[in-house]
């Protein structure tokens, strides 16, 4: 207990659409506690940004501290963020448009703040904390709810002209394939999300198809979980399996599509749908990845599975506010 | 004629799977004369060799100069190409395998040679020439034969992990669509490439489909060329008009595409099929493009045309050579 340091700690948290997650760092970039709290984001911004406050006073308080022993908060909040001001430019899962994230978090916490798109932090978590600085050109790509994804390149987080870079969720794969949320067919994240994979098994399901999943959660399948999904492919379930197949062949062809422009030396892949299905998917992403993507293009690259899991986005957090505090 | 620099000139050269191209550069970048030859891939490396060097012999002799005056030289070759040895890594064009161009024709010039990717060089010349080296991050696109592309990040080429960066051809845009000669299906170039272009307009033919091309080259269509189509759609021939706009449109997915992942302040298109068909193809690609991309990501870009035409790569070559000289 006496070795944990008693300032200079750094505070990550990871904003998402359904829950905010806030960690306590030591400036070596170790997790000392963490807190974990709903967004709640249909009550709006202002009460989301409380909440978010309260979250990273439970964590600061979990490890038995103050506000006054943090130095810096870093957030990642899911849409394109300003990196200067601190400003949401706009986040759909939100339903923000240029909020003021930094500065209403600044004022009710008095703790500089920084904050970035949350995919880029998960990217740089990775990058500095689980791969240890190493790669100079990394590819995160994170599958959960949506998929996000981030680069790092020379070394440093790439933002692009407009602070954008990185959607790589809405990349076309399937011209006239499945309706995305943004209003295109066929992107990436239309064929190996968490959204895109329910609605695939809802589908087989209403065309006769079978699956454990009734009897585990009820014909309609509420509350279903990745896990599940992991759970009934374990008792042999032929449908998700082929299902989940699937979403790992078209991430495959997306990883190829993405060393074939950006050459990256590490392909990173996180998310909830990767975290639950680690076992079952990426052999057959890295299989695909491997045969789509051009000879030449692959030798030496690696494609793997972050370790992080639900603490990448508050591991970058924390990267974030220590580098930007030097 | 007196105001002809007599040394420090720099050659550029654009080797392609048909023809040679060298240019002869003032150290500003301004083309003074050039030369072209067929490349005749069939007869082998050191066949090839031998005739990039007679062109440019001959480029240099149309501009009343002798290799005397030349500092560097800078080729282009369609493929991966190891900046630093000069190597040719792979050439599926010229059927080349490790094959030592910048040694092999320092051998035979004795003039240092700087070799690079040939849609790397013709972005480069682009960015420096035509652009003067503005944007931060500019995106190129080419479409030819085939399909390639080059990426400025930071101001700089980037060349990725293994230095083959850029392969934006082969992006998979139709998972299951029509074969590509990489082996792959649905890749942008088996649907935008002037290959893929022909392709369908033979196919459209066959399906019983009526156009002028068999009046103005015959019923086999032999030695159809880019400027061809232009010609057939200002004489009103719907299914060649049809055709374009398919290629255009899945241009502008590709684009879109690759703004929504690289986020770069200029997309710049060349190559024969969009110097050939700029004012058919230039507005339905933007379009499509700005409304595939995601909201956010486009404000302030611009998609052009370049205007080098098919002076890009040797411009490109002379572009590289100056850099590597200092």
């Amino acid at each position: 207990m006496s070795e944990t340091p008693k300032s200079d700690l750094i505070v990550g948290v990871d904003l998402g659409g359904t829950k905010i997650l806030a960690g306590v760092f030591t400036p070596q970039l170790k997790l000392l506690q963490s807190a974990k709290l709903s967004t709640k984001s249909s009550r709006g911004f202002e009460a989301v940004v409380e909440r978010v406050a309260r979250c990273v006073r439970d964590a600061v308080d979990e490890a038995d501290l103050s506000l006054k022993n943090v130095k810096a908060i870093g957030i990642g909040a899911p849409g394109a963020v300003d990196p200067e001001s601190g400003e949401v430019i706009y986040a759909p899962n939100l339903d923000w448009k240029n909020a003021p994230l930094k500065k209403e978090l600044e004022k009710r916490l008095e703790v500089p703040v920084f904050a970035e798109n949350d995919t880029n932090l998960c990217t740089l978590g990775v990058h500095e904390v689980e791969l240890k600085g190493r790669p100079r050109h990394l590819l995160g790509l994170f599958l959960g709810t949506g998929v996000g994804g981030g680069l790092i390149i020379d070394g440093k987080l790439y933002r692009g002209f407009n602070r954008t870079a990185g959607e790589v969720g809405h990349m076309v794969i399937e011209v006239g394939g499945p309706e995305c949320g943004c209003g295109n067919k066929g992107c990436f994240e239309a064929l190996a999300s968490r959204t895109a994979i329910f609605r695939r098994i809802q589908e087989r399901l209403k065309e006769g198809g079978k699956t454990v999943l009734t009897e585990m959660l009820g014909p309609g399948l509420a509350d279903m979980k990745s896990g599940d999904l992991r759970k009934a492919i374990k008792r042999g379930d032929k449908l998700v399996e082929r299902v989940i197949e699937e979403a790992a062949e078209y991430t495959g062809i997306a990883v190829a599509n993405l060393i074939n422009i950006l050459n990256p030396e590490v392909v990173v892949l996180g998310g909830g749908v990767i975290d639950a299905l680690e076992g079952e998917m990426m052999s057959i992403i890295v299989e695909t990845a491997f045969d789509y993507a051009m000879p030449g293009t692959t030798s030496g690259i690696e494609i793997i599975a972050s370790k992080l899991g639900d603490n990448a986005g508050i591991t970058g957090g924390a990267v974030l506010a220590r580098q930007r505090l030097k």
